[in-house]
């Protein structure tokens, strides 16, 4: 069976390797090759981007959705979305999931790659719903890591939920490395088994095991794999698309892709790398071998190093680690991916460094326990549940039924402030209140390219808390 | 079936990536740890090691031996020998073969190695031998490429020549990277039905391919597998140690390896990468998509572009690389490894700057078709044979038959000159008589780290031809 190919150098491998800062005007010139390739589908909007775009480098990211769309003749346009998150840190309401969603579309997204950080399916409801209603391909994704809970079964179950929502294919995001071959062939094959949708599978290479698990995977019968042209492969991002490529030739999994194009493709990326150099934090191009012995995510660890350090309590690195999957036990195993690592990364300092677990509780570890993100993978213990939010009583309904719809009330707030030329601006505007106005107002200017801290992508989604 | 692991960052891992630099005293404080990993093997000599230790660190390479070696009490110690050649750039005679590897076994070394660059079984049968008598492991190494007459049926030709030889076991050596998962599997499942020897594959991450390879050949029945430790893992190097066993827990191919002291040992080789890093060519660390495009060595065609640049003729690049394939068939489909590479490269240079084929051919073009490398894998046509050397017969003997002695008369050679101290210094000095007096007298001295050019080591074994 033939393999399909997403490449992801447009969006998820300059995120992982170069702080998500590709310019759109560096991404033009290469469209029309990309585009002749054959791929099954070009990654180029959603995740990061959108924020990078508006906070760093002055660039309106629907514009470059156009722009990159108008040049894209052959080969659908993919977005990564958080569900409910949409492009940003919290969940939206309802009608702002919807105009979001429908603007997408309407601006080019032809794949929804949609998922929820705790792969609640709740959260992700609506944004599947309005995707498939405006006739798009909807990818419903399953958030990979390894738990006591997250058995095959529980991914299948989950699996089947995407199924019966309508998804079009089901995507294994594997954000930080943890598939092994073994595992994803069996759940590769179980997926295949028990649903009827196309199984795409999203691995980095953070551990070194994504292309043992590419090999693995397509023997046990995936349909889409995730892949980078080489310059902005491996590390911690995506394997590299020319190897996969010739790797599966003259096999049942032949991609039929062009490799004379993709290499020149490759050639291209190779120039632009040496111009974003500086960006580039050689950490990120390293084998992370931390996630292979403790199962915890490369960047959470750095995290963990700067926070450490800062408090003058390096000392106390061991003790962390240590407390990481404890904490993470209490929890109810939820994935380690944004939200969810820094939420259980700060709790874990907390306990170690204030010398008694759980004296001091942030606000998102009790907006967590109180069930604001979505329903943990595993029920919090009734004792876990008191000591962290008391007498309150953690809420069942789907997170987002508690938000008031808001769209019309910030797409006034923003008229009012002048900022909306188009219906489009409204939307940036929910996003992103705090600097959207600068954005919008023609204020803003494109950062210099220069070093950018290695913790700096992690530390962005932090500003939910703050 | 339990997959074994020889760790090659002692030797090809640092040879590939830090141009074979890495100093003796930088190996020792992590020995030790690398010892108790349960390793196969360790990969700490030959190649181009001994070379350098003489021309460019001023150490005894017997001495880096012996040192590794008093160190190691669970793991054996391997090297790679180029067969006739030994560790030098031409053939030497039986006798100075016969006394380097009793001398290479008495220090240390259990397993050797053994490969020809034409997989000319007559260039290693000596070494062989000798190396079983001694008791030691042989190795019998196939080099691989791509060509017409490569096929599967010839290499398990070869295979069977070598297991006739009382080889301990089979090498499949993947110098450029060219093998793809599917070409792994059905040669080592081949290798594994045809003959009755272990099989360890040997690949380098040039293309890209290796990692998936790795994963197929396991599935093929391959019992061992070259990688190297994380930090000087990927690019021209071996697939990462660590993500390779990771990667093959809890499978039939789990290798029980320590994953925690292969971390710790890795942490060491991190630190120690940075001290190198000037050396170290980024280049090395990419993938080279030319291999797959043309199954033409990366380090092939950056010698290439640096000969046309200084000949001011870069613009018949592409001439020169559609004029590679039609030299190399001409003579017969030689692999491309040193000193193949050379011969071939060199000669379609000629071809292409001279305006006329084979209007010049350089004296180590006629040696290799008159039979002084080996036979080629193809016979090459009559026609050539006249049109590069006339009137002159082809030999049909091994080529070292050709070989007088030479051991006793360098010997005197030396001692006149007051080299000698040890026995071993006689084979230094027969293997290196330009640069060994220098060496042998204490008046060389170690370089400085400092960048190295990146046609450096490609450029060593031109020196057979100058
Ligand atoms: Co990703
Ligand atoms: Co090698």
């Amino acid at each position: 069976m033939k393999v399909k190919i997403t490449e992801t150098v447009l969006r998820d491998a300059h995120q992982s390797l170069l702080a998500t800062r590709m310019r759109t005007t560096d991404m033009l010139p290469v469209v029309d090759k990309l585009d002749e390739v054959g791929y099954f589908s070009l990654e180029m909007w959603g995740g990061a981007t959108f924020d990078t775009c508006i906070r760093y480098l002055n660039e309106d990211p629907w514009e470059r959705l156009r722009e990159l769309k108008s040049r894209m003749k052959n080969t659908p346009a993919q977005m990564l979305l958080r569900g409910q998150n949409l492009v940003g840190y919290r969940h939206y309401s309802d009608d702002v999931v919807d105009k979001f969603v429908t603007k997408a579309h309407e601006n080019g997204i032809d794949i929804f790659r949609i998922f929820d950080a705790v792969n609640d399916i709740r959260n992700m409801q609506k944004a599947i719903e309005v995707a498939k209603r405006e006739g798009a391909h909807v990818q419903g994704t399953i958030c990979y890591t390894i738990s006591p809970v997250h058995t095959i079964d529980k991914y299948v179950e989950f699996a089947k939920e995407l199924e019966q929502m309508d998804c079009d294919s089901l995507c294994i995001k594997d954000m930080a490395g943890l598939l092994s071959p073994n595992n994803a062939r069996m759940l590769i094959e179980a997926l295949k088994k028990e649903t009827s949708l196309p199984v795409a599978l999203h691995c980095h290479c953070t551990s070194g095991m994504a292309p043992m698990s590419y090999m693995a995977a397509c023997e046990a019968g995936v349909d889409i794999l995730d892949t980078a042209l080489s310059p902005l492969s491996w590390g911690t991002s995506q394997p590299p698309s020319e190897s996969t490529v010739s790797g599966l030739e003259g096999t049942p999994y032949d991609t039929g892709l062009d490799l004379k194009l993709m290499t020149e493709a490759a050639q291209y990326f190779r120039k632009l790398k040496s111009k974003y150099q500086c960006i580039l934090d050689p950490i990120s191009e390293q084998i992370d071998t931390n996630v292979l012995l403790y199962q915890i995510p490369g960047g959470m660890l750095s995290n963990l190093v700067s926070q450490l350090k800062e408090q003058n309590a390096l000392d106390k690195y061991e003790d962390v680690l240590e407390e990481m999957p404890r904490v993470r036990a209490e929890l109810g195993y939820p994935p380690l991916v944004t939200p969810t690592s820094q939420i259980v990364g700060t709790q874990a300092v907390l306990n170690v460094l204030m010398g008694e677990r759980y004296k001091v509780i942030p606000k998102e570890v009790k907006d967590y326990v109180r069930g604001l993100y979505g329903r943990p993978p595993k029920p919090i213990s009734e004792d876990m549940v008191a000591r962290i939010i008391e007498d309150e009583e953690p809420i069942t309904v789907r997170p987002a039924d508690l938000l008031e719809p808001e769209y019309g009330k910030m797409k006034k707030e923003a008229e009012d402030l002048g900022l909306i030329k188009k219906e489009e601006d409204i939307l940036t505007y929910i996003l992103y209140p705090a600097i959207a106005p600068k954005f919008l107002r023609g204020e803003a200017s494109e950062e210099a390219l220069t070093p950018v801290k290695s913790c700096e992508t992690q530390k962005l989604p932090q500003e939910i808390y703050s």
